[in-house]
């Protein structure tokens, strides 16, 4: 690994960012971290400097010497590639296949959908109140809850983590889900392997440090 | 490679499967299409025998051998890991990163916000009319859109594809989303680059064949 410095573009409770911090955390790969403040001012994603950097103005930007790199995953496989120990994936292209699922089942089909800039449009473009908003949220999560907790229990491949027992990207991915779940009060009791798999992870000082709560632009 | 057999089930309209179809034919991997009628019967998606499969009723789903993996990134990762030739991925760690994060920006960002239960949701469960629907389409392409022409417009590594002069799994993401685009009526003119890059494409045999019209299930 190149011994240029790190920064990470972060929001305390980004949960894109969030999965990236958990995956810095586990392979102790030092790292500055940035604080882009999403609410403030109308958003400093939106700003011409982070624009210039992002131009999707989202939250996490990775910045490693000259290169940036945006997307979580792309940044979580891209800190897996630079970095290999521990690892992320598994070895066998099944597995590795297997977790990479698992992951953008979250990425790609839960977290979108309920991003802050959808639930601006959903206020503001389509006028829908509060109710109706958080019925969103709980919707497009229970969908994708209910797949991930169906896959985990269908493969022998799951252990006391998404797969076997250590940690991967797909667990730097539910977490930060289920973080997201509780603010709009999910009810967890149909996912017990969810749950019981964020319990090994939160007891992990990796995924603890990397928490919300713990940031240094936390509320 | 494995010689067990490869099934992709497809539907010949789906973005995220016309990204895999495009991935086998550059690689030239045997495979049969097992196609899944979203629209027939409330979407054959839903049924016991394709849930069971892909228990977030999505197309696609790759089958090889034993092994049944969803999401059409992680299918493609896994394509490009058994089978290496010709490359869908860079060989610098920096590069790869860089056309992940521009495939997710579509596979992430645009398309699950435009998929077909969202639509749904939009019309049977928010009273969504028509044409706040189409908008709501077109207003997530047009964001995609802008960051993705950004993106490419600012870096030398751009090429006659979204990365160099061969195609990568970002060009494999761009081109179908570009085919919604169209559906959707979509004013291309903003994003010469995406519409160049797609051009060069679709001048390939492979991108070609992987079209929703040459499809054995297109209507």
């Amino acid at each position: 690994m190149s011994t240029d410095a790190i920064t990470l573009y972060s929001y305390w409770r980004s949960s894109a960012a969030y999965r990236v911090r958990i995956g810095l955390n586990l392979k102790q790969i030092p790292c500055s971290i940035a604080p882009v403040h999403l609410l403030r001012g109308g958003g400093e994603q939106h700003g011409e400097a982070y624009r210039t950097m992002n131009p999707q103005q989202l939250v996490p930007t990775l910045v490693h010497g000259r290169r940036r790199i945006t997307q979580s995953l792309a940044i979580l496989e891209y800190l897996d590639e630079i970095h290999p120990e521990p690892a992320l994936l598994p070895v066998d292209a099944g597995g590795r296949a297997r977790v990479r699922a698992l992951s953008m089942l979250v990425a790609c089909d839960i977290h979108p959908l309920n991003n802050l800039r959808v639930l601006r449009y959903l206020k503001y473009e389509v006028g829908m109140e509060q109710p109706a908003g958080d019925a969103w949220m709980r919707h497009w999560m229970h969908e994708g809850f209910a797949a991930m907790e169906a896959m985990l229990a269908a493969s022998s491949e799951t252990g006391a983590f998404c797969h076997g027992d250590a940690p991967t990207i797909a667990d730097c991915c539910l977490v930060p889900q289920l973080y997201n779940a509780r603010r709009f009060d999910v009810d967890l009791a149909p996912y017990p392997l969810l749950t019981h798999i964020e319990a090994n992870c939160l007891a992990l000082p990796a995924f603890k440090t990397a928490r919300p709560e713990n940031q240094p632009d936390a509320a």
